[in-house]
């Protein structure tokens, strides 16, 4: 009889534990220790990274029939086409190529306490598309191929934690989606589990405190997008949460945990949200569907890349790697390479002392299930100027054009450096008054942080991009750097 | 700062309004006067069905190029072919026809108080698959050609109460799927909404209690498919509802509310069960895919009939309709008749006097995401004559030698008769010892009501064949009739 009440009392236990390991700066190893740690890896782990011709990729070919970009193995990924339905939308219809890449991998970070503080274990891990090389990565960041050794590279350290595990030492397990933009149907299996044994630290891994892997996210390019989507994850969300971290004086940041908690306001009730993504589910009729990457028109495959012809949103491209720790020490491949910088910005608003985010219902045609809510503005400024200017992004200008002091949060980060090369966007949260864009339309609602967090313990809800900035607002729980 | 702590509020007093009306077998209309008036629509609302070559439908038409059969009009349904892998299955990979309908339609059902009890307004209609014609279903219950008007039949009654809602006075709305051996990723938006207005009483429905409807559910094909989905996504479920219904002397009837009372335990916790079913979504490797009818192999099309050339699972045969009060007084239209009576059967136990049903994550090719918890044991007997003895369904035995005072509930059910052609089932409730397979293995574990109850309020987790089985387990609740 008291196994469900016990259930929820562990749930908020685990919220607080969480929130109190979001105010440590210091742990295991103190700030500075970690910080320098970081900057030493990122000055020795280097990779060299250049571009080849497509038709030089290695264990790679392009396909004769289809023209799809594919490993010999049959395995990992391929490059494909894609071609989308959307009736109504700016662009009713249109082909592409998308990344194919049917396996679910596994992002996990393993968790344990150490002197009664919540630690994860995290990588310093180079990818090859990173700018900066070396960034924090999960404990193990690892595709099916990956971690049954298709390639027969190195083992995968730790993954035996998420596969094997207890199931009452799981803080969150959760398929969710990659960018809909770039994947078709993507997912990666998200896990946090914890563990009271003890674990041998290997080389390139730290245990960091919450709050100092929150003031690393404020800096450009350290958490990776992997590390960002998996601590979206996190059960960051319980009852009375405010009343045990009431931080005085600090009202912005009381409006973040006020936000967590379960027991505060939201301007619609969860299953009110709930009946809204249904309806925006069914008013949508998407179609998306795999072709050839040949029958693909508007885009042309030239030696060094695949373009679109108006050299705008992405080219496909080759690289050459070489690299130490990592699976193998060589190897090429193709990647994804955006053109231009993006934006990912949520708006934010303060209701009753309780932050809400303007989140939109957005169809991408890599999604599983027509729409997942994204931030309030997700899009490359320059992909609009072909577009009538009655195509610009929604709220855009409110980004654009906000006062510093309005800028809560702001960071250039990373998408994944294993599939796109110099992927990057700036990451915004961006304050406005509590009577702004009060009926925001059909596709816009504004959410407060437990229920976004609700919804991420299920699939299909909230896509990676607003999942980073998710995870970059429950970042402002922190003690302010500056502070 | 109430606003959340109302809406939990809110949502208890729903679960206790529900419970109340599940136990009113007298509502607005005496149940005697509800079962005789359902008798009188059967015997005077008569269809005439007859069987037709499938050249001879009209207005649909089978392709050229492809060999499915269409609709003229392009929208309504068609009937093509699935190629599915299951690596690791029974059978592996396998070719059939499917029913493809990516229009989501509405079933919706409204909700009023009358003297303080909800009631749910029913509909007794004739769907030309049934085998006794009218069944009561769904408020509404329309596709998207329907109510938008496509066929230019006529107007659909209450459907404006589903598409203009308050969202306040939504009990429920999520999209379900549908028979994921027969569809191609089909769902419906299951839809409950109350009202406070005055509601006009149209021929062919009635306002019934839930425990009216529980009631008529132990008949056979009384309640329609349509309506046991919407009944199942009803938030059945709160804290406290065993407190309040006790229930003396009755401790089956017990089990079940408090299997509903989310203040009591489960054997897993929710966080437990969504690992569970991350792990197996992520085990599991399904692909499946539309080809043309005319590549399915093992199936030949004869004049009459698409048929399996076992003569096994099912037939696409072709039917014309005579009928009156329907949108069109007569058409012809493609249906799938199933070969032989399935069986969808749950087995449950009392844990600590708490009612847990044996779920299992199956693979269907029609799912949109892998798996769906199915009853413990879905099948059509026959269809396994073929298979080795290792093929048999797990725990069927113990549903086909269930001793009768195990059998908590009976009924020969209806499929969709839209689309299915004397498509019935029996379910079965049956109740083992509560040490019965205490460890079911990878692809099952035991939830209670409360637990389901959660996982309906999202798309993607619970079959159709599990939430007429849920609804039918909501039933317990009820006075038993001989009482």
């Amino acid at each position: 009889m008291s196994g469900i009440v016990s259930t929820l009392a562990a749930e908020q236990r685990t919220a607080e534990r969480i929130a109190e390991s979001a105010v440590r700066i210091d742990g295991v190893f103190p700030f500075t220790e970690i910080r320098d740690w970081f900057a030493e890896r990122r000055l020795t782990d280097v990779a060299r990274v250049e571009r080849i011709a497509l038709d030089d990729l290695v264990r790679w070919r392009t396909d004769d029939a289809t023209g799809n970009i594919v490993h010999e193995s049959g395995r990992f990924f391929s490059l494909e086409g894609l071609a989308a339905e959307v009736p109504g939308g700016e662009v009713p219809a249109w082909t592409q190529p998308v990344i194919h890449q049917p396996e679910i991998g596994i992002l996990g970070i393993l968790a344990k306490e150490f002197d009664g503080v919540l630690h994860f274990l995290m990588q310093a891990k180079n990818e090859p598309g990173n700018v900066h090389g070396v960034e924090l990565s999960p404990t193990v960041q690892a595709t099916r191929s990956n971690y049954t050794r298709v390639h027969r590279g190195n083992f995968v350290p730790y993954v035996e934690y998420f596969q094997q595990q207890d199931p009452k030492k799981v803080l969150a397990d959760v398929l969710q989606s990659e960018q809909g933009a770039w994947f078709f149907q993507k997912r990666n299996r998200n896990i946090i589990v914890e563990t009271d044994e003890e674990v041998e630290l290997r080389d390139g891994f730290r245990w960091l405190t919450l709050g100092q892997i929150h003031r690393l996210l404020a800096g450009d390019a350290v958490i990776n997008m992997d590390s960002r989507t998996v601590l979206s994850c996190l059960p960051f969300s319980g009852v009375g949460l405010a009343d045990n971290f009431s931080f005085p004086g600090q009202e912005f940041r009381r409006s973040v945990i006020r936000s967590s908690s379960a027991d505060r306001s939201g301007l619609h009730g969860v299953g009110e949200i709930l009946s809204w993504i249904t309806e925006t589910r069914t008013r949508h009729e998407v179609s998306a569907r795999r072709i050839p990457l040949r029958e693909v028109t508007g885009w042309t495959r030239r030696p060094d890349a695949v373009v679109h012809d108006s050299g705008l949103f992405f080219k496909v491209i080759g690289i050459e790697v070489e690299t130490e720790g990592r699976e193998v020490t060589g190897w090429t491949q193709p990647v994804v390479e955006p053109v231009g910088t993006g934006i990912n910005a949520f708006l934010v608003k303060r209701v009753d002392g309780v932050l809400h985010a303007l989140v939109n219902a957005r169809v991408q045609p890599g999604f599983l299930d027509v729409i997942e809510l994204a931030p309030t503005v997700q899009c490359t400024p320059d992909n609009y100027t072909w577009l009538p200017p009655g195509a610009r992004p929604r709220f855009l200008d409110d980004v654009l054009d906000a006062r510093p002091d309005r800028i809560r949060f702001e960071s250039l980060l990373s998408e994944e450096g294993g599939r796109f090369f110099h992927a990057r966007n700036r990451y915004l949260v961006i304050e406005t008054d509590a009577d702004h864009a009060p009926d925001p339309g059909p596709d816009f609602r504004w959410l407060t942080l437990h229920q976004l967090v609700g919804l991420l313990r299920h699939s299909h809800y909230v896509n990676v991009e607003a999942r980073s900035l998710i995870a970059c607002l429950h970042s402002l729980t922190g003690t302010p750097a500056t502070v």
